[in-house]
Parts: structure tokens; C-alpha cells; sequence
């Protein structure tokens, strides 16, 4: 039984943090793309970060703070994803903290930062100083909107989500916001996610519940299979609300986790649906397989494979790229005992091929914004569940135009 | 050195052998799509097949065919896979070699078959029975060039390479076909190719060489990632150059396995460049890697990379997105190490990035139709190389609209 319920609101929505997101003109003008998120008192934190073997600086910088479990404040710029830009990177990275650190008048190894757009291009500082400024001044209990607008790059709408719930018969928000949406695969990739919550939870235990939340949320997403330089999720506990701490015994320890689960789950979910060129949002369940691995490999290969989501985009029922994508994915499959349903309609089953009116349905189920596609494998218990989008004739576009 | 020279032919160029593609109306009205590849004895035969679990029935009659070592005829089909097509589609792929085996007056034993198109369809066996008696009276010597024809599917042009060179004072021929063009990634990918020989050769030893000559040439092509039922590489050899029996201890068995080598990795070239939607043809080069296995990493992620790829359309010199590639495949980097060129202009080199100069020309190396791309990761001896394309409108369009 769920124990939280779903309210409108972003990283401010809970107590204890205040938000902005400003025009510093990074790299686009006339849009917002400098956020900074801060804490009213240094609070837990806990993060994850990319596992690309090249990590942008910021990365670097925040996984290092993070480390000490305890942190303040998070700048953000968009424009600018300040990778692969070598030692004067890495100082920008430094300098950017320093810089609201002191302008908030905080703690400089408590003040993370974040970076995301494009690759290689030395960040502007000029626009970066004055934007810290700007965005110091607007702070604000109601600046979690401006700030998920901020952090966008070709996402096409901000991507926040907050439930609330109850700990020791004390009110509990669990809020966030993120960013995509190209490079999403397995571990976060091109990915921003920040959340904050007023309970009262250590380090650790935010660490051990958002590692847990996000293998089961971010990690679960494809939109093009690559994994980027920068990807972060940062989660900061104000511990405002007022319960005795959270730890993995507390009574309702289940229910935080839940909750901060969906709240991941979510903000996942609207990356997704924001894939670059994204027309279709699709979820993949592979059941029945042998392993818990089969099952993630099958979904993952489906999810992943260009044929497969080209026929997504064009509403395409074509099972067999499907089942095709199964057998080279690792997973066992025995083809005269694997079902494959699109939405309700079943198009594959045990060896026998749909008629033509059932693809006729199944083609129908498809011309929804979102449907399911389950493989039954019917070979043991593993279930995984993976988020995917189609591949469209926009995420070519978008693509092939990024820089030039 | 080089000892063969590259001549115009294809399957039917090497003495021993005739061919031809026929119109049986399996799927399209007005092309050839049936093919007969038939030798004038029983002859050595070695193949490879495809690794994905689920495998269509031709595959599963052609690899328990070929075990014997002996083959005298093939029998291919396009326009429909008979894959995923269960009890029946088996009994359609015996059903097509016993009936080219009677026409001919041959072994049932000794004849194979491949199919290739849309899978999960049952196989309209009218057509294929006539279109096989057909084929039988169109049998040639000349007939390589109608097969080559006859086996394309999404491909706009045939794919055949012949070689010519001297063993033991005798001319020998290696000829041979293919066809792409979608689905293609190691271990090759929807993707059929038929090898022929006159010169005299085991079927032990040609298997050792065919295995050697795949592994560089078909299993080192990406076109989109996937992984087909139906991949298929059939060597025949007809002994009749008259060379004494080529094996690794034979003097000029390398020359041979060079030779092969080549016929194979042009085929393989010729499919990467009519790869489905492709403009550009890339040469993924990826040396000074830990390992050979870290180098394969790096390049087959590069050439995988739904964003290089785009970026390859667009013709823009995203060096961010190629290390990002580098970072994620498993391979070691060091950012600060690395190296990248777009055909001979370097784009990153030791953390130092390009200025807009130096992007600009990168950015007219890649308005030509074939371009390299070398990533050196200056950390050892490792190399590798993947034949790549982009990722273009023209893909999503093609397969957004296959089976509807």
C-alpha cells in the first residue's frame, strides 16, 4: 500500500530550501540557464554520479564534496557542459563554488556544482559571475520552478515531481527536479536529477535509500543508449520536518523509501517522455525469464535496439524485431515458448504468429502517447521492467545540428 | 606484400561454380528473389551463422548441413526470413532443399538454404516451388550477378569482390556476394555473404581461414547494432585450380587467407556503405589502447553511438560525443592522454581542444562520402578498427515503414 500521496512542487516545495534560475547568458540568450539550489543550514546529502571513464569537472568537484555527506548549497549551469576542458575546467569547477559559496556566505567545501550542455567548450566564466550574483539575489521559497527551467538543455518542459507523506505523525515532502534528455541509458546518462526532502535522515541512510531508488527509477531509462560525462543525482535532507531520524530501522523506514522511489521513479519517467524526438513513451516488461538478468538484458536489448524503436515510431507492431532483440540480448529465449503482447494484444504466442487483424489491433494500441510491450518467456521467475522512447526522424534533427 | 590482384566478379568467377536470380514473387512483383549458387561437384564447404538465440529455421538446416564439411548447392531467398515461423517454417526450409536437390539431381544432404527479409511471416512456399524449378533452368556460369541481385532486400546495390592469385604456379579465384543492410553489428548482423573458390582446400582448413577472414571483416561492421536470426557466411571451395591442398602448413597459405581476408572485408565494406540510410562511411580506428580488447571496446562503442552517429550525418566534428563513446565502452581512458583525428585533422589532443579553425576543417573532412575517424589513447599497444555509417533520416524513415 502506498503511504505517500502526490503533491504539485519541485525542490522547494520541501522545508528548508530555497531556489532561482536565472538568465546568465551561458551560451543561449533570452532563456534561463544558471539555477542554484541552497539549504537554509548545511544538511545531509548523498549523490551518484556518472560511470563514464571521462568525467566532466564538475563530477569531479562534486563527487569529492559529496563524499563528506554534508552539503549547503548546488549551482547549476546549463549551455555548458565544462567536460573535456582539462585543467582551466577543472578551476572553473572550483571557481564556481567558491564564488557562491562566498556570495551566499557559506561553507565553500559544502557547495556543489553541476554542469550540463555541450562538450569541450571552455565555460564563459564572465556570464558564469555575474549569473551566481544574479542568482543569489533570487533566491527564493518559491523558486523551484525557475530553477527546473534553468537546468534544461533541449528538454522540451521542466520535469519536477514531490509527494508528501507521513513519519512519526510528522509531515514529510520529498521533492525534485531534473533534467534529459539525450544519452539516457543505464547509470543516469545526460542526466540532472536533484531532490530534496525536510526529513530527518544521516547521510548514510540517504545514501543507502538513493542508491537504492535509483537503480530502480534512473537506471531503468533508454532513450538512445548513451551515457554521458556529467550525469548527477544529488538528493540533500533539511531535516526540517521534525521525525526522530530516519534509519533502515525506523518502523517506517519502507515508506520514505517508497516514496523517494516514485518521486526518482517519476522525474525518470518525464525524462523519457521528453527523449529527444520522443513521440512514443514506452514501457518494456520481460517476464517469465530465468534470471533477474536475463529479464533486465532482454529489456534493456529491446529497449535499446534502433529497429525496434524505429518501429515504435512508426506504430509498427513488428514482434519480430522484438523477439529478435531478446536473442541477442544474452538472455536465454526458447521462441516456441516466449509471448509477446503489445498494450492488451497479444502478437506472439508460443510460435504462433498473429493474423493480420490482431496486428491490426496491436498497430492500434500503438497509436496511443504511451503503451506497454510485455515478453512473457515463460522460462522462470526474473522480471525487469525498463522505460524507453522511439527513435524519430526529430532525434536526428536534434542530433545532427547540436553544435554547427 | 600483397600477393592477389582484385578482379570484376563475384560467385560464379571461380571455375566450378554457375548461378542466377530469378522473379518468384515471394514478396515484391518485378525483381529477383530467388538465387541458386550451385557447384559441379560436391565440394568443401565452411560456414558461420549467426549467434542471436533465436534463429531462423534456413540457419538451423544449414549448420547441421554444413557439419558434414560437403556442399554442392544453396539455395536463398529474400523477401521473407522464415524466421520465428515455427514447426512449419522448419519444415518450408527442409522442403526447399529437398526440392532444389531433386531439380538438380543432388544430395539432399549436400544443399542449403538461407532466407532473408521479414521475419515471423510463413513462407508462401507457391512461388518458392516454382521459382526453384525456375532457377534450375537458369543456371549459368555468368549467373553471379543475377544471385548478387537476387539476395538484396533493403540494399540499393550488390555487393560482390573477387580476387586472383597464384598457388603452387596455379591461378586461383575467390569470389564472392553479399547483401546488408540493416541490423548489422558483430557477428553479422542480417547479413548474408556466399564465398566461392576454385582453389583446392579442406573444409577443416577453409573453416580455420573463413573463421580468421570473418572475424576482421564481417564482425568488425556496424550499421545499427542489432543482431539478426538469419546471418549467414557460406564458403564453398571446387578444387578445380589445381593447386596441391591448401592447409596452414601449405607455403602459400597465407596468401590465401589474405586473399580471403580481403574478399571479405570488402564485401563487408560495401554493406556498412549501403547500410540503410547511410551517407557516410566511417572508419572507426581506435590504437594505443591497454588491450586489443579495450581498443575493440572504444571503436565499436564510437561506431554504435546513437549521437556519434547523428553527428556523422550532420557532418560535425563532436569529439565530445566520440571520448564520451570512449568512456563508457569499458575501455581505459585517460582524457588527458587522448588523442582524436578526424581524417588528418586533430580535434583533441592531450586535453588541449580544437579552436573553431581547426573544427571547421575536421568538418570538411567529413563532407566527403568516406572519412576516418583515430582516437589514440596513448596508454599502449592496443588496436582496433569498426567500419561504421551515420545514423540518418533515412534510416528512421526505411524502418519506421517495413512491415506496414
Amino acid at each position: 500500500m502506498q503511504n505517500f500521496t502526490h503533491i504539485k512542487g519541485g525542490v522547494t516545495t520541501a522545508k528548508g530550501f530555497r531556489a532561482c534560475g536565472v538568465e546568465a547568458g551561458i551560451k543561449y540568450a533570452d532563456r534561463k540557464d544558471l539555477a542554484l539550489l541552497v539549504a537554509d543550514k548545511p544538511s545531509a546529502v548523498a549523490a551518484m554520479f556518472t560511470t563514464n571513464k571521462v568525467t566532466a569537472a564538475p563530477v569531479v568537484v562534486s563527487r569529492e564534496r559529496t563524499s563528506g555527506g554534508v552539503a549547503q548549497a548546488v549551482v547549476i549551469n546549463s549551455g555548458n557542459a565544462n567536460a573535456c576542458t582539462g585543467e582551466e575546467g577543472l578551476f572553473n569547477a572550483y571557481a564556481m563554488t567558491r564564488l557562491t559559496a562566498a556570495a551566499l556566505e557559506i561553507e565553500e567545501v559544502h557547495t556543489l556544482v553541476c554542469s550540463t550542455g555541450v562538450i569541450g567548450v571552455e565555460l564563459p566564466m564572465e556570464p558564469v559571475v555575474s549569473g551566481i550574483d544574479k542568482a543569489v539575489a533570487a533566491l527564493s521559497v518559491d523558486g523551484g520552478d525557475d530553477a527546473a527551467a534553468a537546468i534544461m538543455t533541449t528538454d522540451t518542459m521542466k520535469k519536477q515531481y514531490a509527494v508528501k507523506l507521513q513519519i512519526d505523525g510528522r509531515n514529510v515532502v520529498i521533492g525534485g527536479m531534473a533534467k534529459g534528455s539525450g544519452m539516457i541509458e543505464p547509470n543516469m546518462a545526460t542526466m540532472l536529477a536533484f531532490i530534496t526532502t525536510d526529513a530527518a535522515i544521516s547521510a548514510a541512510s540517504l545514501e543507502f535509500a538513493l542508491r537504492d531508488a535509483v537503480e530502480l527509477s534512473f537506471n531503468r531509462l533508454v532513450v538512445d543508449g548513451d551515457q554521458s560525462t556529467n550525469d548527477s543525482v544529488i538528493a540533500m535532507a533539511s531535516a526540517m520536518a521534525g521525525n526522530s531520524v530516519l534509519e533502515p530501522s525506523h518502523s517506517e523506514w519502507n515508506s520514505f523509501v517508497d516514496a523517494l522511489k516514485t518521486v526518482c521513479l517519476e522525474l525518470g519517467k518525464q525524462i523519457v517522455m521528453d527523449g529527444e524526438g520522443a513521440t512514443k513513451f514506452v514501457t518494456v516488461k520481460v517476464v517469465g525469464a530465468e534470471s533477474e538478468l536475463d529479464a533486465q538484458q532482454g529489456a534493456r536489448a529491446i529497449a535499446k535496439s534502433p529497429l525496434v524503436k524505429t518501429a515504435f515510431f512508426g506504430m509498427d507492431p513488428n514482434w519480430g524485431r522484438i523477439i529478435a532483440a531478446v536473442g541477442y540480448s544474452g538472455a536465454n529465449v526458447i521462441e516456441q515458448q516466449a509471448q509477446i503482447s503489445i498494450g492488451n494484444t497479444t502478437v506472439y504466442d508460443h510460435g504462433k504468429v498473429a493474423d493480420p487483424d490482431t496486428l491490426n489491433a496491436a498497430q492500434n494500441e500503438m497509436k496511443v502517447r504511451a503503451f506497454d510491450v510485455l515478453v512473457n518467456l515463460n522460462l522462470g521467475e526474473g522480471t525487469d521492467t525498463i522505460y524507453t522512447c522511439d527513435l524519430s526522424h526529430d532525434y536526428v534533427s536534434i542530433n545532427a545540428e547540436y553544435t554547427t
